[in-house]
């Protein structure tokens, strides 16, 4: 069994950890850290995993990870950075939901993220957690920069185009729109039910702190620098991301197959037949991306559609996907739900 | 393995069936008729079981149910009725989500649905699937009448009530507030996202079919004639039935132990702290039924509160539980999930 | 014109008020303030009112409502109390749509609310401001305490039955359904996108504040004392209130003309005809209350189903209905907005 | 007084007209069809509108126009085109919500459509409804081609774009999302509440029957022909259209100013200020299309956010606000409805 511990459990993705983690046959979940809810049951706060959790949350003050195999951080930006080095130098293994080691340019990531980065050294360390991109690397890691939700859904939207070369690498567009749990569990005006209903909006189109990731990924992908549009926008349901994924072929090429091809072997990367408009409740609950291709008119744009669960395949779905690489599990272990439809 | 049929498998109690089934570690799906669908694959019409069931459906009038042990009906009202008799006769157990054979008084049944009855004797000799009362029945049963989604909350949140008798059983209130699933994958008017959203309103006031199957529960519990104020309502959510019950007490009695003591060995139904507020999604995509009991201001009238989602335990999960209890599996195999929150 | 301040605009209930004055063609909006958002415009912080309102929030240390006619208190409970009197003094007439003044016994008050009343003279004075019963109190009042917004439901719906005496008043049942804008424009967890969406729950099923101001009206319309058990929802919608009424007959009445009759000259009370049920989007944006009569199988319990727009009947459509009257207006003057449906 | 005939009013652009016209301080609604309805009163179909309308629907194949100074469609597509030149000839103008006029191409028109053209000689006559393109010739028209709802919403955000020329005509792109009344009242199952709620999803991504519109439009501005991918998406709110509009810039050109200036005296197009991220809620109920106008790390790629409530500026609100021009009444009449927010 690998033993687990949890920092900042009363967020969503903490609490989607809880669900997954909870079920998985290989783990035992060992400690679980709030700071606000140190001494309050898990269940308490989150009655929905009454009969499965029988924890309470620690002080992470007082805390002792010592007996854990490996740490999952879901917490704000800025605190996985200052405890990460004290965990792997004690041999403990660190899974980052956090956005603070998946920027290689440290001066770029300060930027965007507004704080002094405390760890650049294991930034060069940690390995981006995109499985389809770094199974190998992951396999071997200490550290693991989880990637974040809007990069999950577009990268992999976009990956077996600028791996091909076949388009303006210029002058992408990532149209994306994602559900509010997006926003965490945060009490704040703009993301209560009576603002955030029957309501549809953009936010963040002069830039988001996603588009550096995203750039960075799919640069990489490409072997040279990539320049894209990213507009997210906040649509009224609980989970789910859709990626509108927009580009200009520079030459002619079978994209249905490309796509097929490139993700033949990935248990949660699901290529739909040609012609397909996938719902974001198709993957509801489930660690899957589903994906379409288009190409309207037959013009030179090409229209790619991509989905996923922000929660699962793009946060703590994802996460134990690695896990299970990095232990040698089988990939899709404990992560096999179906999704909830309706 | 149990091999299972299911006829009628296009509405939302099917999909859900087929949800829970696909990961059930006891049962091999065989086959699944409908009428409209028939020759596409289950996985064309909902995309969220790709990669999990391979089937088609199957034309009804083509199939043969010969190779199931156990067939489910997740038929309109009206079907089960007229094909049970030939599949117990070929040795077929038959689980009938529908509410072809809930009802006892057969008169009582043609009054409310509209139509005779194609087998009486079949009625006699159905067990009502509620396991909370008829768990030894239903180990020696052919024939299932799977309950009704708000029969089972109702009964659920009054059943401790009547059993000690210390209530007026008279004038006892069901206020119930159910999901828009509840009522079915059909094209109608009413259930339109843009009718049904943003708006609540209640329904059949006047008198609902469920009424004469939840008196006729709750009087057997009580060994006498229980009469009830029933009065649905249409909430904007997908899953999730929250019954507010009402009765006056007739004696002083201690309804946190009477709650907690009646159902202490029921896997499915939690009785919550006391001083509880369920909410529906505490139990969405689960067989749970949570309850909780309260006493406003010490005085003479208890609100239960009794919630469950009406997919699950109010359907294709209670038939399940049902199912596992015939065969002799664990009860809870196949229907463990745990709540998907938020 | 009558010249209007409002205290504390930027909540629910005070750009509900900004919406409805600002085409109310005899009143002329002359300040607002708000502390958080004192400098900015009005139209900045509600972008839906640009064009109609020129207003910037005023520090409310700073402002004088010297040249008001009418201040109406779109507050937290216990701002009006401590300004009304000086205001009063000075010739400004007070319209609270907050709690200060709706209850009569001071102790109950501090009881429900948690604090010590500022202003219990004035409490005196107060007027309730709920026109189907205090019309032509409200005519001449200088302090209107406007009515909350689930006992305008409740009252409302109740009324007839309790002044005709033909009810057990000791054992009334308000099953009541509110959407979430009735928790104001508050960063709070539990009212977020995520958490109050496809979901329905009870709250405070022990004690609501509301119940004593129900009691309080309900009792006065009978003459005694009426008890009654309160059990508010929360529910998946922005608007709307739905209050579903128990009471048990105790003689043979006509109820549908019972109704009729009481608010026959109410022009914001709607009779439905016998076997309606009202859906609170009928009301979306409008100062109507929809009543509905049922007695279900004929037996001796009535069922009362009453719609509201919590911000508009149950706040500030109402607060404007007070302010026509007290200043012999036509009653529906800027108030006459049809319901927005879809 | 200008006396109106509705032909086909219970699908929601009819409802919405009613709506608008029933307070309309110009006009008087003589007859209103509907051949499903006929004989039922408008408002027993549609609550929210008694005590506004008295009239009762009309069966079509009865009614008489002849008192009718206009006569408005609120009909599917393919029935106005059959009706129109007998009312002209007659001398009654026409406003046709439908799409039977829009397109000049004839061939065009069929092909998208999928039925021959039974009016071809009036689609030249046809004036397209956009004021903000034809305001003169709406004035003196008989035949009005009221705009679809995305081309609206597409065609005021793209038009100072292409009027300018300083954008590539040939790759705009046009990501839209519309609330589910977009779909109409029609008994279908792919937008019932518990398939459309709560997930997103694109739909016709190969090709929309606004596509041929919105490119008329554009060209038409341009001076050439302009081409463009439209990927419309359905998002669970009831109204509302969000498009979010990409350009490729070929010289530099202020964008702000330009908004500024060419709808600088339209009443109905709300320019934002730089930065802005309009809400749909904020024009919830009423005819304002606001834009807002950005150019993201002032790359050459420019992104425009138009919004509009589909069921008002996007139909019955354009129609009224056309009728208006028609009859020299002024332009905001009866049309100046505060957005509704929450």
């Amino acid at each position: 069994m690998i033993n687990i511990g949890i920092v900042g459990g009363t967020g969503y993705t903490g609490v989607e950890l809880l669900r997954i983690l909870a079920q998985h046959p290989k783990v035992k979940l060992k400690v679980i850290t709030s700071r606000q809810e140190a001494g309050i049951r898990v269940d308490e706060l989150f009655p929905s995993l009454r009969g499965q959790i029988a924890l309470k949350f620690s002080d992470p003050a007082k805390v002792d990870f010592g007996k854990c195999d490996v740490v999952f951080f879901a917490t704000p930006n800025g605190i996985a950075m200052q405890q990460a080095s004290t965990l792997l130098a004690s041999g403990v293994k660190v899974i980052d939901l956090s956005a603070d080691f998946r920027i290689k340019n440290i001066a770029e990531w300060e930027k965007w993220y507004g704080m002094s980065h405390a760890a650049p050294e294991l930034v060069t360390e940690a390995i981006y957690g995109l499985p389809e991109v770094n199974r190998d690397k992951i396999r071997n890691a200490r550290l693991i920069a989880n990637p974040g939700c809007y990069p999950t859904a577009v990268q992999l939207g976009f990956i077996p185009l600028v791996e091909t070369g076949a388009v303006d690498m210029n002058h992408l567009i990532a149209d994306t729109k994602s559900g509010v749990s997006g926003a965490g569990r945060k009490a704040e005006v703009h993301t209560l039910y009576a603002e955030a209903s029957d309501s549809f909006k953009s936010y963040a189109v002069a830039g988001h702190r996603h588009l550096p990731e995203i750039k960075q990924g799919l640069s990489e992908r490409a072997g040279n620098s990539v320049d894209l549009t990213f507009v997210p926008h906040l649509t009224p349901m609980i989970r789910g991301i859709h990626a509108t994924l927009y580009a200009r072929l520079t030459r002619d090429i079978d994209l249905q197959t490309l796509y097929e091809d490139r993700y033949a072997n990935e248990p949660f990367v699901d290529v739909l037949p040609a012609g397909s408009h996938p719902e974001t409740r198709s993957v509801r609950g489930s660690n899957f991306c589903r994906i379409a291709v288009h190409r309207p008119q037959n013009g030179d744009t090409v229209v790619i559609l991509s989905i996923t669960d922000n929660l699962v395949k793009g946060a703590a779905g994802q996460a134990v996907q690695n896990m299970n690489i990095m232990y040698g599990l089988p990939e899709t272990m404990g992560i096999q739900h179906i999704p909830l439809l309706p």
